[in-house]
């Protein structure tokens, strides 16, 4: 991974900037290493506060112990903001969304108790876990993923409309054949039942009694069981196309938004335009 | 997309039917955006009737939306027949029976009380979206699918009898063993039971208590989940095979039957006879 | 289809040959069309026998007319005896032996009371439609099926014992780990619940409830969500190799044992000798 | 296979080897197989002690024989480390510690209660079978399955991250949407139940009772089931590229760390330097 482009930045910022945004230098991958667990824990706190046990005992504590972090995370994301070259950019990029929601909940459940739960929200942040352990051969994997779900996402779309018209249309025919009894006391009920059947999850919360209810739960579960191989059969066939294999890319991740995959010449970021 | 053939249509057939049928005109486009919300909205209100607390205090309402909806949409219907070319084509094509099916109910609902609830076969309509949005591209991946399982029909339908003499034959199985009782009172019931079994549903509303009787349901499980290879196997293949490629078909969308994939070089629809 | 050999046969001999075993000529057809309808009545009349309410009613009609299908079918068979060419061949090929057991359980019935319900397996010799209908290539898809099922069967054997011993070994430590509570009385059902889990089939009539125990029965979970990607991805990849292609075999179908596939000039069955 | 080298041996002890090491002598089959069965039962004893009802009335005896079976393998165990080559390189390969681990639990049972259940752990050491049977193609298989997986090992850790981080939001999500009631008391087990029905298993031990809920749970489910496509694609496509087809490496199997697949010229064992 090459420098950052310093020209412009105070030696202070830049400092800072490699601390902060990069992982190559011991302290860079100290506060990164920190930051994890920070997060980590935080995410802990969280899990913890809402199991009714402990919180009667260790609630105030766990309360302290949040609050600490969000403290913590706040001025983090304010250094970020300072010492960046382009600050609106970090901001509206996924990254600094993510961080910034982060910290978000706990400022909100100020005036709306129990939006701190949603700080797990945080977990997302631990995917840097991937940056951070130089796991760029990770991200080629992911990216791999992604691209092959996104080459076959047109299929996988008409794939759901297709199941989703499926399951209004059954669901309704149950609402109708057993009568609004036996739990399929509404049409919207109905078809969440057929969601779950034709999933193959299968709660049994809501389960058909009559006998035309289970001849027709029977036709959707092994058209459910048969229909899965659709989007496996996309996205198998997509992975093992040529054309999936990627072009060789330099694998060089962006500081500021996690962008992989530039053109072996690239000098600057092709999502935001950072210097690489 | 190109005009419509009118040499013999007088001009104000002509405009009705670029409305009616067409989406690339302005009013066309609006007639169709139109269109696609009253279905919605249509069905929307069907459901929400069959919500008892809502259908208490709102239900006479709902029932007058519901006659508004269905008028419209006969004399919409009517307009089909009035402004298209080949009426009885169209009647009897596929989109003109789903059309004439979204209006059934509602007048059998006079009849037979509950029928009305069917009309949430409307939804189907609602799969016009993709010609007026211009996702033809949409169309041509759901054809894409379509041959896919179209090709291994033979397979999977050698699949599902193997399945369903398993399941009866396990089924009764199960009878004999439990002896009728924990729930696997007669045989078709059993068959039920090993249908939700294989498929891995698993409701948990029957399932086996004695020893043999869950040792049987293992080997069941164990088979359902090893099966679902094969379906998923023979669409994978299928897809990935060369000749899953589909030819280079013109895309354009047939207005009365919605027939895509003509010969590059067709001024008619293969499926209907329509002028392109 | 070839005229079979009748060299040796008297001449009532080979048109009772042609009429029970064959369905090329209308009487052929007639009768095995009559033979899959027999079939059918007969398995739901077992069926029917089975639900409590209708036995209740009508128990003894159904018991007269049970013992008048197996009187029938133990004809046919005899007549096959007779007729065919070979009769120890017959009877020890695989359609003989089902032949043979869709008659044993009424016999059995009169000893051991409900095996009468084991008549199901009648269900077997309903596969036949596929040979009277000229579903050779159904066959074909069968065979091919099946083909890809044996190349990967060392696979998948492998396969499913690294299941059982993952199943083994959770099965018991959720026991240890739940204490012999909640269900998990004993190893054979903690493994019982090891499998209904690691298949995805998820009745709940068992389900962890302390946390060390509800953690374990992630992991498994993720593991079999996981791991039946295993069994699919072996049979995807048999079924897409070039070499699962079938060579050109001659697609007819052997009398007596329902072979097919025989060598493009041969004269008799590969698997029993039957003249083609 | 090979004999053993013995040029340092003494004869008894060469003899001793080649009984317990390996099964191509008449005594070596005939101590494997013995093998095999004593371990087979030691477990079917271990579970039968499991079972309240039996444990009740033959609760001695079975605990006598599962000290008599103890003894024997600790005896095996012993007689293994005398007669091999190298006892510390077998002491310490995943044998030789599965070999130990199948003894410790019974030791162990006299200090804490109910840890001899762990002795189920002994069915590992029933792997053995493939080696007594040569079926050394089904170790080949085996390491095909193995290796397709390790090549697809960090797709599969990273759609397995994607995974947990959906659980961690989508369970926190529902805890706080059903208000901690019906089940969803405390983020941990609302996580719990997001694991539950995203790989389908669905329990129905905790499920979504209000409107919102059911919805998410939808969602969920939905996105589970073509989820579900990404390991299957990612194994698929792994097992039918090309570079997965092994090269042809010598099928012996080293008797001392069950290594397999060395080169055609090999003459030690790769793994722990044995002769072959």
């Amino acid at each position: 991974m090459e420098t950052p482009d310093a020209r412009a930045l105070p030696s202070w910022k830049q400092k800072a900037y490699s601390i902060i945004f990069e992982s190559d230098t011991p302290a860079g991958r100290s506060f990164d290493i920190a930051l994890l667990w920070a997060i980590l824990l935080s995410v802990v706190v969280v899990m913890l506060e809402s199991v009714r046990s402990i919180n009667a005992q260790y609630g105030p504590y766990l309360r302290v112990v949040e609050w600490v972090f969000t403290g913590a995370f706040m001025l983090e994301y304010l250094a970020r903001l300072i010492v960046v070259r382009r600050p609106l950019t970090y901001a509206l990029s996924l990254l600094g969304i993510i961080d910034f929601m982060a910290l978000a909940p706990t400022l909100i459940s100020l005036l709306v108790a129990g939006s701190q739960y949603l700080l797990v929200i945080r977990t997302l942040r631990l995917l840097r876990v991937f940056r951070i352990f130089k796991l760029g051969h990770f991200v080629g994997e992911g990216e791999f993923i992604v691209r092959a779900l996104k080459a076959s996402r047109f299929k996988i779309l008409v794939f759901l409309t297709a199941v989703l018209t499926l399951v209004v249309v059954i669901g309704t025919l149950m609402y109708v054949v057993e009568g609004g009894k036996n739990g399929f006391t509404s049409i919207p009920k109905s078809i969440y039942w057929a969601i779950v059947t034709l999933t193959t999850v299968g709660y049994g919360d809501i389960s058909p009694v009559t006998v035309l209810g289970q001849t027709l739960a029977s036709v959707l579960m092994i058209l459910g069981y048969a229909i899965i191989a659709v989007p496996t059969g996309i996205v198998s066939a997509q992975m093992a196309s040529p054309q999936s294999t990627p072009p060789t890319y330099k694998q060089v991740i962006c500081h500021v938004c996690q962008a992989t995959e530039h053109r072996p010449e690239a000098e600057f970021c092709w999502r935001c335009g950072e210097k690489l």
